[in-house]
């Protein structure tokens, strides 16, 4: 076995190559071109794949039961094949390769699964929590544009996990909770109180959580709050935040961590007066981030 | 968007490089090491996709719904993934990658959906078709192992579907029809009557018969006759025998043909003698297939 992994002969190679080159053709006929590009570019690599590791026959059955057990446990709550594309980096991969047009703007990372239409609107300086638990963090920023003119009436979707790791959502009771939306003022500010984030496990109860297990790999996320952001002429912004020194940033389940936007959220005692004036029974944390849009891409 | 695929710019490869590497190192942990080299290989080469044709958000979407469309298709009786495997050649690419050990024996082809356990047995000039529609073909052959020798007692399976393009197990009424068993007699020879293989296509009416249609593929098989060849000591051996002049051979769906597979099906006359004697009302046909079988794989 050990041979055949390292020394492939002249004509077995031949061979190999061969059927690619016919399965490459097979997709000459296509009238889609960006779809012919796609497949060629696909069949390419898939058979790269197959040869590289030598894949066995026993380990193309077991691709193919891992494969039928993400599609089973797919359903209308719940997308195993997009968590499949975030523990190996193509859902961030993807989001990196369209970003390459908007180096000034914020960078964007993973939508994730916990984005629910129809969040309550809160004012200035409201509170996103609605119960969640956790300890309190004033978020404050500018959103601008890439000439650096304040943006007013953007609006600013927000929504993390409480303290125990559970966005509302899952907790399948109707809750609403840790999620809310508001506008930037005409300077393009914004400010609200929310939760510091806390890591949490994307669910891995199914087939891509036993890769992982398999793997060695936790399915821990960075702690992070979510942010959407859109406004008329601008790209609509999908991006997180990150707790700046947190063990997690390196081993991200699903790479979501960009640099730029991990930002120090700053730890504050009890009794501290909060940016609002309140004064907090229990330690809290603030944070800034300037976030800047970039224009909408002509069509 | 021209340019964004055409020029990357150094600190955008940079980005995705960057990337490319963290999803690398997570593997890094993983205590299986044949996993974590396969792992390894399908994270280069899938990152390599969606950068080479800077994938869209768009694109990635219609990915992930394809992907969940074969999950929810796929049940105990029909396996859409197999047929995607099959239709973009990783199936016969696994088989071909296997087969390079066996350089001398009969080459290996892709196993197909439709093989069943239990067929039944018949003897040496027997018929298989047991009311399957078609022309009569007389198969014969001698099975041998790499040394030349012949295989006695080889057991061999052999399976077809009928004219109209259907194999037994697809009309749901329980019949068996073009299939049987038989073993291999002293001198390693064997012989029974079977149909003319004709095209069919593979199930085009899920996903993946709409990813061919979109790219002008068609979704028919070269004409075939399945065999799968066991005997004490050698290793089984799956594969086809195909029609020398068929239309079709250039066109697989599954890219199965390989060339040593490609026999003379000889034509004959109503009313000439059979090779047992018999005088057919109707044409039929004859086809010769000699089978080397590779000694079983020391474990
Ligand atoms: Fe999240
Ligand atoms: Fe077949």
């Amino acid at each position: 076995m050990t041979l055949n992994r390292d020394v492939v002969s002249a004509g077995q190679r031949a061979r190999e190559e061969d059927l690619v080159q016919r399965v490459l053709r097979s997709f000459d006929t296509c009238e889609d071109t960006r779809l012919g590009e796609i497949m060629r570019s696909l069949v390419t690599h898939l058979h790269a794949v197959v040869r590289e590791v030598r894949l066995t026959e026993a380990e193309w059955n077991k691709a193919i039961e891992f494969l039928t057990a993400v599609g089973h446990i797919t359903d209308g709550r719940r997308q195993e094949f997009i968590l499949l594309s975030d523990v190996l980096g193509a859902s961030t991969q993807t989001i990196t390769v369209n970003d390459e047009a908007h180096g000034a703007a914020t960078e964007a990372t993973v939508l994730g699964p916990f984005f629910t239409e129809g969040s309550p609107r809160i004012d200035h300086g409201g509170d996103i929590s609605n119960g969640a638990e956790g300890q309190p963090c004033w978020v404050e920023g500018t959103v601008r544009d890439t000439d650096g003119r304040p943006v007013p009436g953007a609006r600013i979707e927000v929504w993390e996990a409480d303290d125990d790791g559970f966005y509302d959502v899952q907790y399948g009771d109707g809750r609403t909770a840790a999620r809310a939306h508001l506008f930037t003022g005409d300077d393009g500010g914004y400010r609200f109180w929310a939760l510091t984030p806390t890591p949490y496990p994307i669910p891995h109860d199914g087939p891509v959580g036993q890769l992982l297990q398999a793997a060695g790999r936790s399915p821990v996320r960075a702690p992070h709050l979510h942010f959407m952001v859109t406004a008329p002429g601008a790209r609509r912004l999908v991006t997180h935040i990150f707790v700046s020194g947190d063990e997690h940033l390196g081993a991200d389940s699903v790479f979501g961590v960009k640099e730029s936007l991990v930002k120090d959220f700053v730890r504050r005692p009890a009794g501290t007066p909060a940016p609002d004036g309140r004064l907090l029974e229990r330690d809290w944390a603030r944070v800034r981030f300037d976030i800047v849009l970039a224009r909408e891409e002509a069509l």
